[in-house]
């Protein structure tokens, strides 16, 4: 089934302890339809500067990425500069140039106005909203993602984004800020009440829950020996998990477990390497041979 | 089969965001064998003062736990004070008072020669080993339990009694710190070299982590309601997993597999009360009823 995703497409320069990238290739919408290109056809919004590399494009459209929605306007590529420190769970943001993401007014490309899967990347929650407006049908899933900054600073223009959204992907720390609450049981319920009836916690490392038709399930973080950048993985998982629900068709309860396990693939192979070189040339093996990973890590008999 | 425990018994006095205990009953052996209880006879070695509360006492025989191995002398009970913010993930510990511990000299009771688990709670690593040393038949399982006051202070005892056991349990930050390694997986193998061949790493909240025979297993956090109190958490995870174990007699992947459910089990119990109060009067049927709450928690179908 149709997904679009609408977000970033950034230039990131990032350093951990492993290493360091220049302007690789990154943001939001960028990690997100590479992953869920793994699972079903992708339509990527978003916008570009002059500068910004035809070789990232290429790469795109190679991984079959629709990119109609994609806009190259006068001006920079939005440029994310971030650190790392052993703590993987934090980026600390040393720069962000917006650029030409000021004006962006996103476009729905002609075939999406039947649209079955909509994500909303981390962006500002008025870009978000404007695309909802502008699709015709409304898709049978809406989901978003948001941070901190948009917490705080975008509060009211996000509460009514939320309103309009099935599902809501957001860290640990930004779900307890955005619902004022510490405990992450009353934290998703408070969420809910927002509008989105599934909520799926992100916990780095730990892996990630979902709160969905009264049930919780817990997807675990595989233990990985070699994290190179976590730069994405929030991305990566959501492009895993709506890929597969766009895939499968499937809203049920199991479908929504499977799709947790799939993003948390996605997310630990995307941390393997900077930027998501480790996504560019995936095998669907791997990501079958992983899946199992994730069942013997979680699944334990009777007693 | 038998299992003995030797540790500390304390009265904590402990505040949290959800209320405060004054000198309650607390310490690591306590938590271990109430926990432990549930699933098989365990025998309690540990040292109190004549102001210990024959009431405390009284409770532990009630649950059938053994007490030939309490040595009652004179001076004051060993006390701990502590204290928690929101982030019940990370004690403050405002006192420690050894009184009575300074000069335990564990004892064997008789009736213990042929011992098949033994578990030796958080306490100096001289008294871990010297419980180990006069034991004549080596026991089925041994496995340890410590903490950064002695990875820091007694390095080099706590190395030594590592080298003698089967299995460690440890929170993630002190397994750092043990094996000088901030990735996880890597610290588990270093662990596994000092000497125990299972290692379990506590998160708190995130659950458990297994490290077995070649495999890892993840037990997941169940997001609680009401948190009162976290102090115990690990010796009552410890006494679920080592209880489990001796009663099942199961050293297989799958047998520690369900013991660290276990474990997780009656660690969610211990939380939702202060002191060792929610495990006073647990039914089977309740332990078994959050079995299947972790198992729907943790499982998903193959897609």
């Amino acid at each position: 089934m149709t997904l679009l995703v609408i977000g970033t497409v950034a230039l990131d320069t990032v350093s951990t302890p492993f290493g360091k990238i220049e302007e690789g290739l990154g943001g939001s919408a960028t990690h997100f339809a590479v992953s869920a290109s793994y699972f079903t056809p992708v339509h990527l919004v978003a916008v570009v500067g002059e500068d910004f590399p035809q070789k990232h494009l290429d790469f795109l459209s190679d991984r079959k990425i629709n990119l109609e929605g994609i806009q190259k306007v006068i001006g920079k590529t939005f440029r994310w500069t971030g650190h790392y420190e052993y703590d993987l769970n934090n980026a600390q943001t040393l720069k962000t140039e917006l650029n030409v993401l000021e004006a962006f007014d996103p476009q729905i490309p002609s075939a999406c106005e039947n649209l079955d899967f909509l994500f909303l990347a981390n962006i500002d929650p008025d870009l978000q909203r404007k695309v909802i407006e502008k699709i015709k049908k409304r898709p049978r899933l809406i989901a978003c993602d948001t941070m901190n900054f948009w917490i705080e600073g975008k509060r009211e223009s996000l509460l009514q984004t939320l309103r309009l959204v099935d599902a809501v992907t957001i860290n640990e720390g930004e779900a307890r800020l955005l619902a004022e609450e510490s405990n992450l049981l009353r934290a998703s319920r408070i969420i809910q009440v927002m509008g989105p009836k599934t909520v799926v916690i992100k916990r780095g490392e730990y892996g990630a829950l979902l709160f969905h038709a009264g049930q919780i399930f817990s997807a675990p973080g595989l233990p990985l020996e070699d994290i190179k950048d976590p730069t994405g993985a929030g991305d990566s998982f959501a492009g895993g998990f709506m890929g597969f629900l766009a895939r499968s068709g499937n809203l049920s309860l199991n479908g929504f477990k499977q799709a947790m396990i799939f993003g948390s693939v996605m997310a630990s192979f995307n941390v393997e390497a900077f930027s998501c070189d480790r996504l560019r040339n995936l095998r669907q093996e791997e990501i079958s041979e992983r899946y199992r990973i994730f069942r013997d890590l979680a699944h334990f008999d009777h007693p």
